[in-house]
């Protein structure tokens, strides 16, 4: 760590990638690690704060403070956090284990519940395609190349005097004549407005030679603040050609949608995350394609749902008023935008029907989700709920909805805990404890060593603590209970999960009273807003018939674990649903009917937006609800039945 | 003329333009100048057989043969045609004053006559401002920015759920912030399609901070084959501010359409041609904003008319299929199009309405003129008429209208003719003779020096000679006078309009037999159209209540010389009327009226083309023609009585 070089520029290799940066001196080392294109975990977008982004110096010289992130011993090691130190001199940086993000993303979807998904739609993808033959022109017959291509559309396929894109005539005349005018006409319908039977005209937007139409296919693409979904959709076939999914690469630049915003105000920030998200799509798409040898041209239409901060920093909207009082998203609706005008990689003429939202906090993927799970379609009391970092519930049926959102904090995704880390190989996902000797047994994704500990282990392992009387209702350790695995750390008392020498990280992973205590504040945030929203409409959360789980995190949850917590309500435990990435499913099927593409936007339409920022409501709720599983015991009566130590 | 150098780069300068071209070594000296940025006449495009082209070697060496366009003493002195000579060495060339293009254009618009004009039309411009006042968002209202802005307009301007551009979405939040939640909205109706009562909405296409209603123009602009015209017009007055005119500098790469086309088919000649024609209506831009103190950004809205090949070229769309049988354009029905895309220098909002056109030869200026005239509002039957290179024709009145196109050849633009030159200064534009003497009376633009002879001049130029004698019906000289203005050149006899001394030239400026054939058959071809479209609806020219004469050439004409040659119909004469620049007209009036949007629509679809060519009717009715003023000498009443000696 002695200094090698003067220059004003320094030369970064990071290990084990191998790659190297060269920076000005003086930048951080999180900095040079984006340039690298390397990942270093920063969920909180690198402001010093979340002491995710820790990694060795094996040579060269940083300047960095210690800070509470780090214990002396680590700083002695070379430890440092990425966010916080500058390059002086050519350094070689290995990032740990615990600070990569893994190259593979593993989709754990739970085999799909029947009875929740919207049926009864018709089969009529907005995007088609129409096979003309022209007669060619003669002297006596000398119309233009349009007027010529529009009369057979409508003598051919009732079609009448449709709009077109003026690149469409732009390459008209050549593709008429190489084709010998014979040619696959593609429509698309709008849905930039509500359509009326007398606005419903779908637009021109692509002529190609010959007979195309045995390859047809759109995508369907969710994008989440941490994944990027995709789907090949066969459009002649009404199916799935397949799916993808990579992390969406946002993530180096803040785990949260928040922290993305406040990178967004940075200069250039917003034009840097619109770029990698697209960029993220593009890695989906071209694995899609590689996959199946689906050419690239052959995709003619895209359909996209994403919360809004997603939707607005994709599409290059500003949202920076989405974190600002009063909460204001640009636009709920957007109409079709051109891929190519995004940097999308696929033909210039396919467009982007980009879900509409319904608030800067309730966006695209919930009305897609609620689109595809049917709610609207039925008179059945639905709560729908995705559960995240920022939690959205909806309650409603097909005659009316409300909905919220709630600022859950990150724990469920891993954020704010001393271990805690998103759900992939090596995280802690399941866990339960021996009552007599205290001893757990954990299951980890992948059945990898563990690293950490991913949401929902975090649930399983709260709920077991607290059925084991190991934490009271409150959340604190039970100090008189004795084993190793109870003791004082740095943060208070903890237990240990799994020694040093049966990890990846050559560490004991622990959990804390205070990721207990974090654990407690996101999922009384999400109870506050069920409750909170349930009474802005004059129901208690027994009268749901129905609840859907949405989301990846909603997938592998453990229902009854999560109401042991509070975090679900007790309730007939048939009620509960799960249905995946539904934000996902809805992108799928606007791409397969005009009628769902009508759908998503009254979807979005008849949601009323409740806002419980700043609600005195959602507050009283709040802290009525920090407690294992409520300070209201009658609302929790079997777990208040299984719970053999009632504390205060 | 010796050689200098050998290196493959020779340095051309071009006097007296005193600016420099580097070309490669055997480049033609027609390219150099195009580089150069220097215009040579060149109305056949650079193919080497209209020698206007002619250019004077002052040093250095180029290699071309002798020509028929060219004297020998002329060859001798270094005059070379500028098309078909190579640089082999750095050159020194002068164009002389024939050669060159003025620089100023001029109108000579006659005073417009009454009653020919558009009338009872509403003032409703397509392109629209709206101030609206927005309540700022609060935590109760916190909907999007784009819904509070729908939402104003409905409730102040009526205006319901529009679409939008998605440029304005991304612009909204801060135009609504920095304006203290007070803008203006820019509708424009969309002319794409026939508009009916359920699909006349608006488009939102840009928003303002702020009131801008009173700075609300649009920009007429009429793109003609030699010239740009333009005018600024006041939206909030329905009043022309200014107007400008300046030449296609597509000139520089041929004189007629077809030259054009043939260039758009060398590589990268659609493309060059599109930027020159941009690059002129950017300067007709220049000038009205420079004149009148208007702001680029105040210029909310262009509509252009010009024919079917100036507006594809525009486009670039590429017109190879116009000039081949069987004549087909792109499409006569364009969208609305960003300026942005074409390269024309406005705000990025703005949109260009093109003029809807009928066929590869009768386009948008025509659709314009007739519309500005009226001729779709009244049952007088009218003959529409605009002279030119490609003379296009309209005989219709409101119930319909038949056109057509006729290939006059370049004569009334002065090409193919010794001395022809487009109507400038120093063009000879009026002629009269001594019957006695034999003597000229001669009038040219600006009353400069002579240079050479114009379209209308030679008209009356012929018309006057026919009248005393001098030449016959056949259009042959009478030998037996006695004049040295009559005399035997080198395109057999020719007339001397002017002696060397008198003119710019310092040559003697002659009308030849070549010249006077070449306007009989430039006359019987728009004669013929006339006839054979006439025959085509079962009418004789007789039945023609009314004639319009478009057109700036048409603006020029002596209506009672242009029926002695036969070119006009011989009926009375308060039945013409000229209405000059009628495109332009037209243009105006689509930005002022929707109902006039809408009527142009009309007009192009209720026109139907007939096409002349390979016509056997048209080919008869046009050998018929080749006299003066007819062989059928019954149909030109007026004018057989006023000729002394009819000849055979």
């Amino acid at each position: 760590m002695t200094g090698s070089s003067k220059s004003s520029k320094c030369t970064v290799r990071f290990l084990p990638d191998n790659v190297e940066a060269i920076v000005e001196n003086g930048s951080s080392l999180l900095s040079a690690a984006l340039a690298a294109g390397v990942h270093i975990n920063a969920s909180c977008g690198g402001m010093g704060v979340c002491g995710t982004c820790k990694v060795k110096i094996n040579s060269g010289t940083v300047e960095s403070k210690p800070t509470e992130k780090l214990t002396k011993d680590e700083f002695d090691k070379g430890f440092r956090q990425a966010c916080n130190s500058s390059v002086l001199t050519d350094l070689e940086v290995t990032i740990p284990v615990e600070s990569r993000l893994d190259k593979a993303v593993q989709t754990r979807e739970r085999t799909k519940s029947s009875g929740v998904a919207a049926t009864g739609w018709k089969y009529s993808p907005p995007f088609a395609k129409h096979y003309i033959e022209l007669p060619p022109p003669t002297l006596d017959d000398n119309v233009s190349d349009l007027f010529r291509m529009m009369r057979e559309l409508k003598a051919s396929c009732e079609l009448i005097d449709l709009p077109i894109d003026f690149e469409v005539i732009q390459k008209l005349p050549e593709v008429l004549r190489e084709s010998n005018w014979k040619v696959t006409v593609s429509t698309l319908v709008s849905a930039a407005r509500l359509r009326t039977p007398e606005t419903a005209c779908p637009k021109i937007i692509n002529v190609e030679p010959g007979d195309t139409r045995n390859t047809h296919y759109a995508l369907a693409i969710d994008v989440g603040t941490t994944t990027v979904c995709g789907q090949i959709l066969d459009l002649n076939r009404g199916k799935i050609v397949s799916d993808s999914i990579v992390f969406n690469k946002q993530i180096s630049y803040g785990a949260d949608v928040i922290t993305r915003i406040a990178y967004t105000q940075k200069p250039g920030g917003l034009i840097k995350l619109q770029e990698v998200v697209v960029a993220s799509i593009n890695e989906v798409i071209d694995r899609l394609l590689t996959n199946n040898k689906i050419l690239r041209k052959d995709i003619g239409h895209l359909t996209v749902a994403g919360n809004t901060i997603m939707q607005q920093i994709l599409l290059g909207l500003d949202p920076k008023y989405i974190r600002l009082a009063p909460y204001t998203p640009v636009a709920n609706f957007i109409p079709l935008v051109k891929a190519k005008s995004l940097g999308i990689k696929v033909e210039d003429h396919v467009y982007v029907y980009i879900f509409p939202s319904v608030s800067s906090y309730v966006g695209g993927d919930i009305v897609s989700g609620v689109l595809a799970a049917g709610v609207n379609q039925r008179k059945k009391l639905t709560f729908f709920m995705d559960i995240g970092t920022n939690g959205e519930i909806v309650i409603g049926n097909s005659d009316w909805m409300v909905t919220a959102s709630c600022s859950a904090g990150p724990a469920f995704e891993g954020g704010g805990i001393k271990f805690g880390m998103v759900a992939m190989s090596g995280a802690i996902q399941d866990f339960s404890i021996n009552k007599e000797t205290l001893e757990p047994s954990i299951k980890t994704i992948d059945d990898a060593k563990p690293k950490g500990i991913c949401g929902s282990g975090l649930i399983n392992t709260v709920a077991e603590l607290l059925e084991a009387c190991v934490i009271g209702q409150n959340g604190k350790f039970n100090t008189q209970l004795k084993s190793p695995r109870i003791r004082e750390g740095t943060d208070n008392y903890e237990y240990v999960l799994a020694w040093a020498n049966e990890t990846q990280i050559d560490q004991d992973i622990v959990i804390t009273e205070v990721d207990i205590d974090n654990l407690i504040r996101a999922k009384a945030a999400m109870y506050a807003g069920c409750h909170t929203l349930s009474r802005s409409v004059n129901i208690t959360c027994s009268d749901f018939e129905q609840v859907i789980l949405a989301g990846n995190f909603g997938s592998s949850l453990n229902i009854e674990k999560a109401i042991t917590i509070g975090l679900l309500p007790d309730i007939p435990r048939d009620r509960f649903t799960f249905i995946g990435n539904a934000s996902l499913s809805g992108a799928r099927l606007v791409a397969f009917s005009e009628d769902m593409l009508d759908d998503s936007r009254k979807v979005a339409q008849m949601m009323t937006n409740i806002e419980l920022s700043e609600n005195p409501d959602f507050n009283n709720n709040y802290i009525a609800a920090l407690f294992l599983p409520h300070t209201d015991q009658n609302s929790f009566p079997t777990v208040i039945n299984n719970l053999n130590c009632i504390s205060g």
